[in-house]
């Protein structure tokens, strides 16, 4: 099953639709990867809304792709996590943490565009001038 | 014992009164969870200025609903950390990690708001001027 990758200008739009095997995870890792470089990507929008269950090695394919995509220095954010998912993660003492979540692919857009218009400003004091 | 789910808008309060057991406590999460899906809520405060006391195992509770809300996409504040149960949480090598802490509830709406009004943006501390 190849996973397809959609362009939306500078933001990569990705949907799991179902469990993916070791081969299918590892094409989908590389894929995205290439294709984060190839247009130099500023974001990537991950959609596991079709996921009625996440098992926990599904939850390490999608922590790594996320910390990939974050490596090469785009913003990712997780949509549409179900709320049974989201309890079964915690209780398995898993996280999503490589990246922000988003309630369904609209809100993780926006907050992919906000995140790239203010990269970078990462205000822990701010400045008393400027 | 079932705890209460009040709506404010996209924000949901829950407050926590007393020691939940193993059965209240997954309830309580799943309700939450459900009721978070299910209006899309941006955010959701939950209030423990009733409980005194918290040990290991509520603490863990509290965190974990936390994580949960966090994973569907809300943005989540613990209200009304009692001085005596902050210690005793620090002492105990625990803390509330998955959210923001705010004095009241009068506040964490504040910090809430806030939260959600510059969702993605990357800024720990807010600008004097917006």
């Amino acid at each position: 099953m190849k996973i397809p990758i959609l362009r939306l200008g500078r933001i990569l739009l990705v949907s799991i639709q179902d469990d993916l095997t070791d081969n299918d995870a590892m094409q989908f890792q590389s894929d995205l990867v290439e294709r984060v470089a190839e247009i130099e990507a500023l974001g990537v929008a991950i959609d596991i809304t079709a996921l009625d269950v996440v098992d926990s090695y599904m939850a390490r394919v999608i922590n790594d792709t996320a910390c990939m995509v974050g490596l090469l220095g785009a913003e990712v954010v997780i949509c549409g996590v179900q709320p049974f998912v989201a309890m079964t993660l915690i209780e398995m003492g898993r996280d999503l943490l490589g990246a922000n979540c988003a309630f369904n692919l609209e809100q993780g857009l926006e907050i992919l565009n906000r995140r790239i218009a203010t990269r970078g400003d990462i205000h822990i004091d701010e400045d008393e001038d400027d």
